[in-house]
């Protein structure tokens, strides 16, 4: 059906039949329809159809990059040289009990490399970043522009919410989709992201794009695409992306939380930590290394001896948290065990993702609070052997009725069997710009 | 993403990602999210991106028949028995110079079948056969059940608006489809469709589905699936449906707009009219006497001795209208003449509805304002041998700017060649219970 808009240059409804049959929209009808929809010209239950048309037809390489150039044109840029060290960036697709932020960036920022790191909350079954640094008593997710940049000189690294200026069309645009079942896509996704991170202005981008149940996109070819349109989508802007496709069939180390996540990450900066989240760190710190023009330095020896642990406590500090003071703890623990004995398959991220937000550690909507104190140890990993009885996972939550329903849950999460799972490689691949044949424009 | 909602059964998210994966939704999820969208516990933005799933991925026939019974759920039934004559009802899917109904029901009435005709108003290029009556002065669309069933017992058949009270949720869905470009869709045009139709509750229903550049489906394949649907969602209710499946590639008669397709009608309804109106009018009637059980009716003398044009002037009477009252008149007149020599191989019903909707004979939204004496002749047919000069189109419409633009489209809809077309037969199909092998269990 067709429409008289006498103001607009475009009809929303063509351009919704033109994806639904799944042809390509042409560079001014996407920048019209993100600009038309920021301002209110295009309703909400409009967007959702679009983007349910690019759901399911999906988009050209073209119209994604100018679909990321059209949110980057929707807000400000930052520009993070000039800082007298490199500036690299990282981005999680998100996970369960990911919590390699936290020691990433002092581990980073004392080996002389900034790390401007602009983080998100938990959504779902998904936790965020900052909502586990608010465990710790007095530090401030929200720092102007300013403030961002005297903490980085001051300490080398920062943590911080990214304000409203940056790409603000994709908040509008991500709102929507959160609650229209058109979050899992590719287009939308590496659009959603790399607007941010292009408009953040760093000198070089390592991403974390998961796979596996615990993960937005489970399939790991439907990863490595992403993956390739985001790197693909950097090399486009001058920004040099490097992809990590990890695994995220099993939570990242034993703690899946906020307050609990925050203590593992203390442990990890303070030399020990389980294998795979220190694994994880050190991967993603050389290749944020490499970017920074710092290819022989080696990581490891700062987790050891005390330079990351110092950052981290400047960088807490700089934010208005105190590192010495206690995180909460929940005063009711329960312990899930084994029914029966055998092997350990799997330990499903996406099921202890769930019993963890039912604990209360996450969210249902943006804006909802979370609470600290709530989360869940996991005791075993796959390959381990255990007898009926044994303690499988440990939950904290001070509410009787949430610990039900997390109990629950969490039992469901842990498969056994008689024969000892194939391994599977915590990094599965890695892809750059040479790997996709992108034309790298430098940074 | 999941989300908690307490006091709902079912998450929309959910249900959006089933059919985004095009899969079936459960007769108890259908029923709940046509409710919950009614009650506005599913907002519009998560019903448009369901739609939109629909529209791409489609629905198997057992999930339209449980579309339709919650739309039909949502609101009354009316009950066309014990009129002391058959009540058999007709619905068009809408097309250009399509004004067979004002004939129609006479015709009936005139042979002893009530017509209880729900119809609608026009929007984009098609037209209403509201819009068309309203242009008898006095007439009136909005009657109450009461004076339905009174206009019926009085004349033998009724055209008039639909109430509120009729498959309500229908209206709240189509509104958003309209704005979201989920309108074309057999699974959604079948169930807004039959919803209405089976909750009038008359005793039969013959349907003109529509093909070609005019009709919502122009593809003849689609026609017959929508046909099929609708045939099969009337028998699993009990409503014995007919579908004829005719040709809307050029328009019907000669007259688009709506005064003027009101006097085109007055011709048929006096013995004249050009062919095709005549030839749809009758083959509609017949199907609707056998419905009636009068199978050896011959309705054509009736428009030929007077009795279909007494019964329209007591309906247009009973309604409040005047039959002698002179209809609207525009007093500027254009003429599109051929800018070449050839046979003309098409008149484009869609160019000629665009055309007749730019001058002022339809409406952009529900609710504009239509102009009664705005409108096209057309006045020539596929086949007809034309010389550079000849008139192709007379054009009415008092506003200029209207008209140019108008001239304009017209001049686009007629194609000329050499040789003679294709003919094209005017009913290009007819499909019942028998002929799908849908088990009737009677009306």
């Amino acid at each position: 059906m067709e429409h008289q808009r006498a103001v607009e240059p475009h009809d929303v409804v063509d351009l919704i039949t033109t994806k639904r049959f799944g042809r390509a929209l042409e560079p001014d009808e996407i920048a019209w329809v993100v600009d038309a929809f920021t301002r209110g010209a295009v309703a909400p239950e409009q967007m959702s159809a679009l983007f349910m048309a690019i759901v399911i037809q999906g988009m050209e390489r073209r119209e994604i990059r100018d679909l990321t150039a059209a949110m980057i044109a929707s807000g400000e840029r930052m520009d993070f040289t000039g800082l007298g060290r490199p500036a690299i960036d990282k981005h999680s697709t998100g996970g369960v009990g990911d919590k390699v932020t936290l020691p990433l960036v002092p581990l980073l920022a004392s080996l002389g490399v900034a790390v401007p790191q602009l983080s998100g909350r938990g959504l779902g079954h998904t936790g965020g970043t900052l909502d586990k640094l608010e465990s710790i008593p007095g530090w401030r997710a929200a720092l102007t522009t300013d403030e961002m940049r005297e903490v980085i000189r001051e300490v080398g690294g920062v943590i911080c919410a990214a304000g409203p200026g940056l790409a603000p069309a994709d908040r509008g645009m991500y709102a929507l989709r959160d609650v229209t079942g058109t979050v899992a896509s590719v287009p939308l996704i590496a659009s959603s992201i790399m607007s941010k991170k292009i408009a953040e202005g760093a000198g070089g981008l390592v991403l974390d794009v998961k796979f596996g149940s615990g993960a937005f996109l489970p399939d790991l070819e439907v990863a490595r695409e992403l993956a390739a349109t985001m790197v693909q989508l950097g090399a486009d802007s001058g920004l040099r992306t490097v992809a990590l496709i990890t695994d995220m069939d099993a939570p990242i180390g034993r703690a899946v939380g906020n307050a609990n996540e925050v203590r593992e990450s203390v442990e990890v900066l303070a030399g020990g930590g389980p294998a795979d989240l220190v694994e994880l760190t050190l991967a993603l710190a050389r290749e944020m290394l490499d970017l920074a023009g710092l290819p022989d330095v080696d990581p490891a020896p700062a987790l050891r001896d005390g330079r990351a642990m110092d950052a981290w406590r400047r960088l807490i500090r700089a934010q208005g948290g105190d590192p010495d003071a206690p995180l909460p703890r929940a005063q009711t623990r329960e312990t899930v065990r084994a029914t029966s004995s055998g092997i350990v398959q799997r330990v499903d991220a996406r099921a202890v993702g769930v019993a963890a937000w039912r604990l209360g550690a996450g969210r249902a909507r943006p804006g909802d609070p979370v609470d600290h104190a709530a989360g869940i140890e996991v005791l075993v990993r796959p390959g381990d052997r255990v007898e009926a009885g044994d303690p499988l996972f440990e939950l904290a939550c001070d509410q009787p009725k949430r610990m039900d329903r997390g109990l629950g849950l969490a039992a469901t999460a842990v498969e056994l069997g008689d024969a000892a799972p194939a391994p599977r490689a915590l990094i599965a691949d890695r892809i750059d710009a040479d790997r996709i044949g992108a034309a790298s424009i430098g940074g």
